[in-house]
């Protein structure tokens, strides 16, 4: 089974990139099942329904969220209504739209998808390996599932990578999202599990954090904010990672990132 | 000119896979000059004189640090003999040794480094940028000296981003160390200076941050410390940057990663 | 009902504070009960058995806990045979001992006391507030204890401001320990519970937080640690809070400062 | 010399009961010298020329500002023809305004007043033990002026004791601001310095932080916005302390909590 899943969106840019070139990825490779991490997509903030709906019309199953979930109010509202939206599994109870929902993949396949937050260095909220292991041990791997997928919304490594080893076996990737940069450590962990600390976003990357590189470079040196962040229009790097997943038993056989267009080195996979 | 820069090596894995493999990359690439970051190189903890001695003794040129620069209380003394070990520049005044020096490379270059910490998420240090950006007044490239290098030692990608575009055009490289997992974003910025996000770690990746995964897991999880943490023993990975530079102008024609041994995919320059 | 509690005992000097003149506050004011934070009891760092028992001894009815909960780690043993020592209730599932638990004052009155820990600057733990939420629904006051009295060591008066807003009416005493000094907001909200930002600490007050001053003074200027940490030694201040109890309803009527001792200004409660 | 230090003002209660109750206080006491944080006086957030222009006709020699000095944009310029308005003494160099001034007293006597930020839980900035230091050695207590008063706005109490011992002796007076609650550690350190670690608010108490307590209290349990914060507009206590300073020396003889009006228990220096 070919799993594709792409990092934060960033704006226009990132928007563009993806609309453009991701039908032709889900062709090209002919993906089961593609989840995108939209938490930036509405202007660098958020995410609005149609936005929503054009990043789901280009290919993607699922739109995973972070800390930025609910910087555009709709949200709150349209994500009761869309299955396909995730928000954080640990927000706490009563928040709107569901954190892990299961799908079907293109190749028939039963696809658990969570976003969970990490607290290191973000905002306090409940436990994200206590809440991963909920949702596990009620849809494990290989019973009532036949692929895993969990977006680790975090800023640290160290929580990125505590909670790859906490699953390991239990899930088909845990892939981190937040950070905006894509890591180079994607791997299988022992357990059969594919690894990556972060996707990276699909966005501009000659910036910071995808967003025009003046305003964040002028307030770290004068302290003082001149102007609104604004989403670097620059041509994007769709940016992420791509597993090969056994159907036999769920867990990963190959990974490698994926990177195309824009100012990072491009990477595509060698084994589809 | 022939740069390599290699991140934060961790624990004896770490320390062995450089002192093994550092010799015949400086001689395979006729490496001109090489920088290493070793804040976790004793027993994942600071570093002592032997262990520095051991690491310069290998092919580094230069060992930079971090926020584990004391771990190992007898650097306080020896980095004030050693003018090859670099701390933080941002370090407050009257803190032992020196944060920034002027080398010459094997090709006769004169090469400015410099070791600076991100407050972001960080321990509380004066202005990074500020203290940057002093040090480039004071020794010009293309004037004082022929290249420079900046390990920019931090957590938040915005910061370490900021400070390539801050200083893009005045130094040959900034790199970022302390998260210990290699980004995949190195580039040549519009300016000419290098630039990625992070280096990754000299250790064994099969872990957290190159520590035994089992500690930080079950803290993760349980919040109540067991143990202390200790270095992962498997295979270390050499992880880090090569960057060509010109000689001419001290900014970077060329930039790759070097991914060599261990857990991760193997990543070799291509252009040298 | 007349209720005491004391804030954070602070190493040799707040613990011969509290065995010297906690018996005759006792005595003196015809307490009914007393709870006091003990979690940096023991040389500044978490309790020991021994210790707790003291402190009982002396006239205490309950010990809460925080963030130093198990810095001596015999507490994660004895704890669960010491139902009058607390730790904080939004720990992870799993930990040892407990964070609320009922019992008989003198009067016959039956108290709930709660330790919870905030989340901001602290630790990342549960939510605080569905925590507390929870235990309440499970004992109301005035159904099923007579009194409710929470300790919510936090570092942020907004925390701790919110979580006095959030059970006003549903407990007697919300009071906030972890910061070690005494505030002078204590009041009683519009739905009757008494309030107190920070009870302060038992411990000396010419000192850093009721450690030695020069160490952290020279950590703050130096980023070097020196020495250990270690209690300052001069006397003590007990500090904390009275609260008359109405018996009918469980809310305060009376609510005022105890500061006895030290190098603090004297509060005695004048309703008494 | 009779000095009175405020804290921080929220919002129109609190400009009112400034306003309303400082000329009396003036002239009650006859007051050399008053100083008050006004970082929160327009709306909860910033300051306004108007506003800042009201509380020195109330009798204010000196405004200090802190993390919100800016959220009001036109402080950014008014700052610079406003010599007894005060913006933190560590933000970067080439920020608008000034940090510390040198003010002559109704006795006559010359004050330097310095507004500092601290860095524990607070936005990165230039070491404020450093800047303060720097200030005290270009203007002796004792020689070019006869008294110093330090706003520490800060959010640890260790950091706020730390500045205090740091400074015992070379100061009059070290009040905190920005917890927006007043503790009731006011006392005079072995060197002769008054000190109290947070001078409180001058707002409505019934509230969390001095803005309507719905919001806050609405955010912490569940993690979303749903309206802007609002300064609540009970009756404001007015919160600070008093300083009785040695005309010879400059420093304190004695320092007692002021608190007046709204929902705070009074207090009034007894010794004037
Ligand atoms: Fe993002
Ligand atoms: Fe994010
Ligand atoms: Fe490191
Ligand atoms: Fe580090
Ligand atoms: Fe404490
Ligand atoms: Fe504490
Ligand atoms: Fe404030
Ligand atoms: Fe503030």
């Amino acid at each position: 089974m070919r799993l594709m899943f792409l990092g934060d969106i960033v704006g226009r840019s990132g928007r563009q990139a993806v609309i453009q070139r991701l039908p032709g990825l889900v062709e090209r490779y002919r993906l089961d099942f593609v989840v995108i991490n939209g938490e930036n997509s509405a202007g660098g903030f958020g995410i609005t329904e149609e936005i929503c709906q054009d990043v789901l019309d280009a290919g993607a199953d699922v739109v995973t969220l972070g800390n930025h979930s609910w910087d555009q109010r709709e949200a709150l509202v349209f994500i009761e209504r869309q299955p396909r939206l995730l928000r954080p599994v640990n927000y706490p109870a009563g928040t709107p739209g569901r954190g892990a929902n299961l799908f079907v993949a293109r190749n028939g396949a039963r696809v658990l998808v969570m976003n969970v937050m990490g607290r290191i260095y973000m905002d306090a909220l409940d436990d994200p390996f206590a809440a991963v292991a909920r949702q596990l041990d009620a849809c494990p791997l290989g019973e009532q599932c036949d692929a895993v997928v969990i977006d680790m919304h975090a800023e640290a490594t160290s929580e990125k990578q505590a909670l790859g080893h906490f699953v390991d076996g239990r899930a088909s990737l845990v892939v981190g999202t937040h950070t905006h940069v894509p890591t180079a450590d994607h791997m299988i962990l022992p357990g059969g599990t594919a690894y990556m600390s972060d996707a990276g976003m699909c966005g501009d990357y000659d910036s910071v954090l995808g967003m025009d590189k003046e305003e964040p470079v002028q307030r770290f040196t004068s302290k003082i904010p001149r102007s609104r962040f604004e989403p670097a229009n620059g041509e994007a790097t769709l940016s992420g990672v791509c597993v090969e997943i056994d159907e036999m038993t769920g867990l990963a056989t190959d990974v490698a990132p994926l990177r195309l267009g824009g100012k990072l080195a491009p990477a595509l996979p060698g084994f589809w």
